[in-house]
């Protein structure tokens, strides 16, 4: 694997600010729990107010914290100041996510000069297992300061 | 294109009940606003609480609705006791989402006999401005009743 | 729709040309049949040497020139020395393609100042029917010269 | 890691036949290399006419190797006579592949009842680097003889 390291030494207080910034994030409850270099942790507790019919967090929640799992992932490799925007992203839900807490652990597996590659498994937490519940593949554009 | 017709005559009024049973889409305040045979329309209203830093809805939420349009267009074409899941998707994120309401509209491409193909735009409504602000493509499984 | 021009008055001409420069191309035997602005058709006549066991086109062949003809409809819109690159697609394969040939067709969504987004719909000719046998989202990124 | 073992005693043996009744992977040169329950390596020497304009692989044989190293990590896992379809893949293009060989190397990540999901990882060999080009994530669906 690549060895990283944070681009800015106030890395990951910075960031964890930057992520508590997105009202989103605040309305779920979803929280970064898990910063190193080229990597983040989202955690997101159980919320009856975020399943579907069948009793599990919907799969539009788990992209969302999944998105943003790679995304931080992706900006501890770039100043603080820049812009992290998600070009794309791919989810394949694997099974229900009934669990308490949902883990969305994000990878940066190549950074380029415009673009970064990441991807993503988010775990559901049943007792004291951890099921693979979906996996993504994103890609980022980091727009830089000039 | 294909000519579809409802699976059930009791159709749209037992797919919008379907659809109201999700906590989620309640959660963020999103409605099922139109829904034919093969074609599924999802509302949702501007909601700060749904913004990134950038002051736009969050790409996570945007994949939310789309998800539900895709597969409610879907769920026209199937017994409302079936179990319709996503597989997967993937979403491009366009341009950033400011307007009132953001729309998500899913057509069917393909039903097959196990899996379900769906396209999905998503607007942002600026003005009277209908501004293209994500596509998505999905899989759907209906597991049917036996 | 938005309304296209061609970026340079000498296509479709010069990018028939530059299609023809790619080994692969030529190697399967495809060939770039229609190309108007934000738009792009290849066309793969039927090859036995293209095929999988089940005696189909293989799903990779067909998302090669899937690839292709959301590549230049790209094109059409930026320099003729520019470099377009895919950076990801994802394709659905509908249904088996045994006709002859197999057309993809390339529509640009969105042209951005870095990243363009396609879609591309793939069909199998089956006598006088067209079959939609595959359909493809991509981002494309283009590299113009300074 | 789940562990995982082979479907049938006489793999790899019966998918090496099974791979090599593709033409496709004929006519362009590729060869099963390796076969692991759960995992397969799809290995493709160099090849000149399977380059685009800039002579490196063209995109669309990445994918197509990398389908078929997804879609034999999964039947290691499901009897010889089933029929193993690819439904969709997404791949995220890295790199320019300009080695010699390219090997993908694909990875079940969830064995369903219906579908199967799997990674694939696809990397350009430059003297005895090796060079990730491109990554992949894909479904499949396994029809197993009734």
């Amino acid at each position: 694997m690549t060895e990283y390291t944070f681009y800015d030494p106030r890395y990951p207080e910075l960031l964890i600010e930057n992520f508590n910034r997105q009202n989103t994030m605040r309305f779920i409850g979803a929280q970064l729990t898990d910063l190193r270099p080229g990597y983040a942790e989202v955690t997101l507790p159980w919320r009856e107010e975020l399943t579907q019919q069948s009793n599990a967090i919907h799969g539009g929640i788990l992209a969302t914290i999944g998105d943003n799992a790679g995304g931080y992932a992706a900006w501890t490799l770039e100043p603080n100041d820049a812009n992290m925007l998600a070009v794309e992203f791919k989810i394949n839900l694997l099974g229900e996510a009934r669990g308490n807490p949902i883990i969305a652990r994000g990878n940066v597996v190549k950074q380029g000069r415009t673009l970064t590659v990441a991807r993503i498994d988010i775990y559901s937490i049943e007792n004291t297992n951890e099921k693979l519940c979906a996996i993504m593949q994103q890609t980022l554009m980091c727009i830089r300061p000039t």
